[in-house]
């Protein structure tokens, strides 16, 4: 993600009503310095936190990030486990104590909010961990994070740690208990309400579940749970959960991670009913195969909104309901792409206008321009492609073949571009519906160990896989510059 | 599904090892009874179950279906939840329990391998499930599934109900426990777990954790899950980890289904570590990040095999490796095809490989077969497709624009076959990297109440996206003339 993406994403996520977004990790590039920077500027409700390894310039630099943020954080965090302590950061657990303790008090200086995280909490000596919470609270730290880091632990297992630790840990009512879980054995999601039904009262949680490996706990699933069976759960969580769907969506189209249909909540298929059986009870009385609606996780009926006769000014109005505010030469720019998807398909819905914003506004600036583009392709034909581009300002032509007419396409553009990333993955899907639909692209490149994803949408998916490949190319001269994060 | 991928898939599966293959619900369609049947008859290891609603007709049909297997059993099921009972079955508990014990019976008098199944168990009032269960053990059940039908357990919840089955129903520890669990939480795999921890023995799941809504409980957590923690669970399944990853792709294949990246286990990221932090572990010591190899699931460093060289021999080696035997006149079409691709494309993958099987053997008679086809596309040209195809041994030849190239296509060859199918869902991915890849198409149409799904293969995605579509057509085809179940 880049900065305005990250941001956008941001304000998405206030909408959402989260009460805290962690924006990133300071100190681990100067684009992530950046959008952490801008999001704590820019949210009005949320806290926003910074991480911060356990080490001065960690802590000093995710301040200097988030300080002009309405309700800063800081997060810092170390190892508490044997293996972490032998194998990675080779230090003892004396060390890791004074370190904890140091580290704490450091933030504290800057913010009374600090949250302190056992990093691979789920794989440490009860003991010790206990120890490490305990000097982390008498630093002042203000909120405690459990993290399992592996994705190891087992609901039943993980609820006990919970319950052990607010029996052990001196101090311990005094914080909020938080946890932080990956899904590697698919038990995220579960961990967590272990977690809440012993006490966590702040679970650390993406949109859908993305995250490293496997991912982390699914946002939507956690608040579904706990709306769902509110009998179980009697807490309140300030979510909007009628914002769930959209954000997904947009957190899928931002990362290029696509939803599997067969996902909870968020998942094409979550609410379809396809066997006979099902579909019979459904028609008698939706309860009988339904424990939440659609709707209730804001999944329109239908969201057809604008065609050709649309003006500004309703496409303006249908931005805002959206959650954009775009600036008027954004909105100009935005609008005339929008009239021309307007001229080839008939019916423009929601999808295709987050498509034109994500596109057209919170883009990179642009090395590489396509210009023209022309392919011939078939069964007995050599796929030929003809591409004309603005490079730096200036107008190249080329030629090529290849053995499809995105390879012929990809081939040509790789020639006037003279770049030499390596395709790591390439998919298209229909935004929405029918033939006429504009087809999405997503491309992976690598180069020099750095990989970035490009998109693009257009209704021809020829034209969209230039246009998703030349995006990716210009992210890509911008991550070699070293002036965003992605 | 038609019945030769579900052959296929239940082969792998024997493969895989699993205990029982729940094949199909015999009753429901001709096409299903067929492929329940073709199972029951071609399965050496495993048990082979066919689905029966609690009335004589459908317990008849699934023996009629089975009776050929080396080990069939019968899997009979009523709803025991008051919501069902009042709405949908419109059943007293007394009926309930009367035609419990009689389909029961019924079973038995078949098979001495009878499964009972109380359809939302887990929003029955557990005095009457408790009841009804005690009836179908008594009637001769054998194995007592409790299915969260509607995915609304908690973990915890469900764990105690088990155990509270456990301790009330008299003559249970005779029978083998089972679950079947719904993901519409996201917590199929904890429950399941859950229920194995307070006695379950047998756990009903699906691969890549598809199936109803948001799908069942994945098959490759539950195994992983065992196997990484058996600290926790002093179990032993039968399975062989290293078939999941290949299981994954064939169900992923045939089915149309895509794997999200951030899935557990068989998802592209499940092993990848992006942050820094990670890698430097990974680097330093694998057990710090690592708590299952990729290996260990089966997936493959490297997965290069075959190449314009290969022979024969070579093809047929590694087609058996990868688990096909086809007879040799289908071990000829499918050579063929693989030395067209070999001249186009320098390395065939396994991937590339499992497309042709797929593709030139696994097909459906066809009714609409493609002859020839062009393409010419840009961003500005009005994209248009020239299209010969046969029907019925008939060649027709046509020519159509359209919005994007795959639309001229899709509309051209909707003009020569006059078929009215609205398509659904259009999806592309590459097969394996790099700009040579093959383009797989997924295409999902509708008419009169039908879905099907088609797949093509090619190194030209519009290629690709004409075989998927004239692939649909076909089965669409034969699904009106209700021969085969999909």
């Amino acid at each position: 993600m880049n900065v305005a993406e990250k941001v956008r994403l941001a304000q998405q996520l206030e909408k959402l009503n989260v009460d805290i977004i962690e924006a990133g990790f300071p100190i681990s590039s100067d684009g992530d310095f950046e959008a952490v920077k801008k999001i704590a500027q820019g949210m009005t409700r949320c806290e926003v936190a910074g991480l911060a390894r356990a080490n001065p310039q960690d802590i000093d630099r995710a301040w200097e990030a988030i300080k002009k943020a309405r309700f800063p954080r800081i997060h810092t965090f170390i190892s508490t486990s044997d293996i972490h302590l032998q194998y990675q950061i080779k230090k003892s657990k004396e060390e890791v104590l004074k370190i904890t303790t140091q580290s704490v008090a450091r933030a504290k200086r800057y913010t009374p909010n600090v949250e302190f995280s056992a990093m691979d909490a789920t794989r440490s000596e009860v003991g010790f961990l206990s120890a490490v919470v305990e000097a982390a609270i008498r630093a002042g730290a203000t909120t405690i994070n459990i993290p399992d880091t592996v994705g190891y632990a087992i609901p039943s297992e993980f609820g006990e740690l919970i319950r052990t630790l607010r029996q052990r840990v001196k101090g311990i009512e005094k914080v909020t208990l938080s946890v932080h879980c990956h899904n590697d054995l698919g038990l995220a999601v579960a961990n967590s309400l272990a977690a809440i039904q012993n006490g966590a009262r702040q679970v650390e949680c993406t949109i859908n579940g993305i995250g490293e490996r496997a991912g982390n706990t699914s946002l939507e699933e956690i608040v579904m749970a706990i709306h769902t069976r509110k009998d179980l759960f009697p807490l309140h969580t300030s979510l909007n959960p009628k914002q769930i769907f959209f954000t997904s969506r947009l957190v899928s189209k931002i990362t290029g991670m696509v939803v599997q249909p067969n996902k909870a909540i968020v998942g094409a298929n979550a609410f379809a009913h396809e066997s006979g059986i099902h579909q019979d009870g459904i028609l008698k009385e939706k309860l009988t195969y339904e424990i939440m609606t659609p709707e209730s996780v804001g999944i329109p009926k239908t969201s057809l909104v604008l065609g050709k006769l649309s003006g500004r000014h309703a496409f303006r109005e249908r931005l805002k309901d959206l959650g954009y505010r775009l600036s008027s030469s954004d909105l100009e720019l935005a609008f005339n792409r929008f009239k021309q998807l307007a001229d080839k398909k008939r019916e423009i819905y929601d999808e295709d206008i987050e498509s034109i914003v994500v596109e057209e506004v919170l883009r990179v600036p642009h090395r590489f321009k396509l210009v023209y583009i022309n392919v011939i392709s078939g069964n007995v034909t050599v796929p030929t492609a003809t591409v004309q581009m603005e490079v730096d300002g200036e107008l190249h032509q080329e030629a090529g073949f290849g053995d499809g007419p995105v390879d012929a396409t990809f081939k040509t553009i790789k020639k006037i571009t003279r770049t030499r990333s390596r395709l790591l993955q390439f998919a298209i899907n229909a935004i929405t519906g029918g033939t006429e639909a504009q087809g999405e692209v997503t491309v992976r490149l690598e180069e020099r160990g750095y990989t970035v994803i490009g998109q693009g949408a257009d209704t021809d998916v020829l034209v969209a896989s230039a246009k998703a490949y030349i995006n990716a190319l210009n992210k890509m001269e911008f991550k070699k510059q070293k002036l965003v994060g992605m």
